[in-house]
């Protein structure tokens, strides 16, 4: 069995958006050589994910709004508990939590067996500084 | 480390419905003889899911009412900029957000390794079209 | 390529709560020795979730908040058709699925690959009542 790892490095300027990350991931599947396996893909931290859908601008915007709609910002720790630390991201976790944290790709003949819209994303929801995604592959 | 590969069809007559495929799953993986490892099953469709849940036809309506008040079908593209596309199915795209898009599932002597309630299903938010289930098991 | 699978027992005396499980996943990896690969961590139940978030008390108030708003409790079988079977657990099931079932997490140099942040938490919809928790580990 071999294994392989990579690290992402994400600086994302908003709030909150929405980032494609295939051609990195798909990056590390070359460079790991390996044809048949499990590849592995997730946000390492708490108020940002990963996940697959469609790349399409105008379905991105409609995720924000509905995220919005589901877990509101609201600094006040009146409203979020989490908000008495001090800091004012709890919506932040709520979000990631509709998003789902990572996701598990099945490689099959040294590629991402993919669907023919599936398309890997990073989903930040407390942007403006520098979190990480790691990418897990193992197989053979 | 053995790797098995299996593309199931689904082809549901309804916009919204759920179906178990647990059954395929098994047979898959007595296909694949692997005895310890672990499956993975996606949908390979980014308006569908594959999830776990309970095999109870009550449940099934109460998820359908319930992902309908999260995330209501609007084929209006003010309502959802994706629509503006030319398709109407943006509220697809965000159901299976919530329903989550694959399941990892551990094989323990050449078994599913579930809980006494623990069923796979297929879940179809844009439905009335030809679409596919990935299933993957690497193992030994 | 090793496998590792153990089962850990739950018994929350909450109807909703979040226990971290972070340690005894930790010490199933130790017990495993395996160096590089893939742990899956899932409820073996389907009004439950494995998820990895922040250990922070007012979050976890947070979320218990959020998801009686997302998916209120009501045993009325008028309200939810699953309760037509006498159980009046609806909710716990829709509940689960916004949190999920299980995470899979990047076993390298023999420690779970975290953020700074992440901590793997049991998420319990309808407690009172003893559940499990798989823990399946492969690699080398």
């Amino acid at each position: 069995m071999k294994s392989y790892t990579e690290y992402l490095t994400m600086n994302v300027p908003k709030q909150m958006d929405f980032v494609i990350i295939t051609p990195q991931v798909e990056a590390a599947l070359k460079k790991s050589r390996i044809q048949e396996g499990i590849l592995l893909c997730n946000a390492m931290h708490i108020t940002a994910s990963v996940f697959i859908n469609d790349n399409e601008r105008g379905l991105h915007h409609d995720f924000g709004v509905w995220l919005e709609q589901l877990a509101p910002f609201n600094a006040s720790p009146e409203h979020y508990h989490h908000n008495r630390t001090g800091e004012d991201n709890a919506d932040a976790h709520l979000k990631r939590q509709v998003m789902g944290r990572e996701v598990v790709v099945a490689i099959t003949g040294g590629r991402l067996d993919f669907g023919p819209w599936e398309q890997i994303f990073y989903g930040e929801f407390d942007g403006r500084r520098r979190k990480r995604v790691l990418v897990k592959i193992i197989g053979e």
